[in-house]
């Protein structure tokens, strides 16, 4: 937690907030015009841009003492970047709004700003505008833009029968962490790490699309969820080979520390930020792509041909 | 209120939520990409794109017992587009993230859905994409898209002085319709209409930027607090003439009924979302706009020549 000590957002103000939250932040050459005006402007160099956004809600999406503020803004960025790289662009651009109780320390949102701000950098995007405002609870709400270079997009309308579905970046570490952490287990940083920090693979969406993928999504929801968006956008069934995604000893280690099922993990955890995408079957899976099951005629999602029995994935009101 | 005894959110679920609440939804030409995938894809013909974000909070920007969910939907798409209109730039999208509690009928997503999707639609923008999460209270974010059309930006920082200023649309109305449902005073419809659906002129800032004035800004905290970021921006004063934008009749009525003062309604108040621009001496002013005093060397906002005594205008943790 940072220092309860210092400030809090009332004391200092709203102006002196923003001042301090977006200090030293730099911009990439396509922010044409960044923070201090009414809106912002951004390059988008084939006259198209590419846009998401997703909310983040303190206690339901992050808690502050397991996580950092800088670690809630990354996670931020990174949801955020996943959805425009799984229509096969580049992140270029961030927007932010923050609401929060008038009592927090500013340096909660300094950091958070701070986390954001490094993930955008990393990504060569820009943090270009924002909008602070009073809540209950910390709100951390991200729009991200995104350019696809003139690539066609992937959608998950664009599945056919006779594709190859294929899969970038890790599944069911994020859900692993969170597990360790609610069952207060020490183990296991690098699954922990993973939870309060997602790392997806933000270049394979545009090489997908480079490459000639239909379709693909962001697994934000658990594998068989977002597979059967596309499913059922796409009316297709899709199938998944159980060995070609058997969860890595780490997880099986976590698992067996909890007396729980990493398949369980691999296929209903979300948050990883993994890409899927459907290839014809004639191109050649680029680099970070590895096949893991198939695209048929039909409806629905199958594990080796069975349908999966247990809960389907991630849903925003669940109790 | 909307029919309490309908399903809530949590009953209804995530999803058949989002289709109830995008059911019908049409979309511009300029939606390349709509909702139903990880991102949208937006035109942006001149390679560039407008963006800015604003968060609207139950009983902080609004209150669902003096505002229909319709009229919060209006609202949250006129402070938006009236950001990018500031620029100078046609609003072309919107995104969405709402929360709520899962209590929330679903009928208040439904119609704040409904209201930003016709405030859209009469801007000739979509609404391309969003996000449902569970919040504890009902949390309205959203991101707007704006194109220039080849314009130059109008910007806080490019006031200079001998500049003519100008404002298009009103003041005080929102402030005005606030302190009367506050008062609980029944009477002034159209004020307390203004407070709850703002009607920003928002083709007057593309048609300033055409003109070709220089620095322009949306009125939303208050025509004094907003001047005064241009005038830091710019390193400049400006001077508001008092006899140039004196309160209308109806606004004289309303503050004799609550025994209030119109002015500070005028200079302080927030929420109308005019806009204010600033043109060089030689340009003639477009319609829409007339002028209300002059940009000058030095430093600060004065009224006639002299300094304002009273509140600044709006803040975000103010008590």
């Amino acid at each position: 937690m940072p220092d309860p000590t210092g400030p809090t957002v009332a004391e200092l103000g709203e102006f002196p907030v923003i001042d301090r939250a977006t200090a030293g932040r730099r911009q990439p050459a396509t922010t044409l015009v960044g923070p201090g005006h009414d809106a912002a402007l951004v390059a988008a160099s084939d006259g198209r841009v590419a846009v998401s956004t997703d909310m983040l809600v303190e206690g339901r999406h992050f808690r502050l003492d397991w996580s950092s503020p800088q670690q809630v803004g990354r996670k931020a960025a990174a949801q955020n970047g996943a959805d425009v790289a799984a229509l096969g662009a580049r992140p270029t651009a961030f927007v932010v709004a923050l609401g929060c109780p008038p009592g927090t320390p500013v340096a909660v949102l300094e950091g958070i700003s701070a986390g954001l701000g490094e993930a955008a950098e990393e990504m060569g995007a820009g943090v270009v505008g924002g909008d602070l405002v009073q809540a209950d609870q910390v709100i951390v709400s991200v729009t991200v833009l995104g350019d696809l270079e003139g690539r066609a997009p992937l959608l998950r309308t664009a599945a056919r029968p006779g594709d190859v579905l294929a899969l970038a970046g890790t599944l069911g570490r994020s859900a692993a962490g969170l597990a360790l952490l609610l069952a207060g287990h020490g183990g296991h940083p690098d699954l922990v790490e993973a939870h309060r920090v997602p790392a997806p693979p933000y270049a394979a969406g545009p090489a997908a699309a480079r490459a000639g993928a239909r379709a693909g999504t962001d697994i934000s929801d658990g594998l068989l969820a977002d597979l059967g968006h596309i499913a059922a956008a796409s009316a297709v069934a899709i199938d998944v080979e159980s060995a070609l995604l058997g969860p890595g000893d780490d997880l099986r280690a976590a698992a067996a520390d909890l007396d729980a099922d990493p398949w369980e993990w691999v296929l209903t955890g979300g948050e990883d930020h993994a890409l899927a995408a459907c290839f014809p079957p004639e191109v050649a899976l680029p680099e970070g792509w590895h096949r893991i099951g198939s695209v048929r005629a039909g409806a629905g999602i199958t594990v080796d041909g069975r349908d999966h029995a247990g809960p389907g994935g991630w849903q925003s009101f669940s109790r």
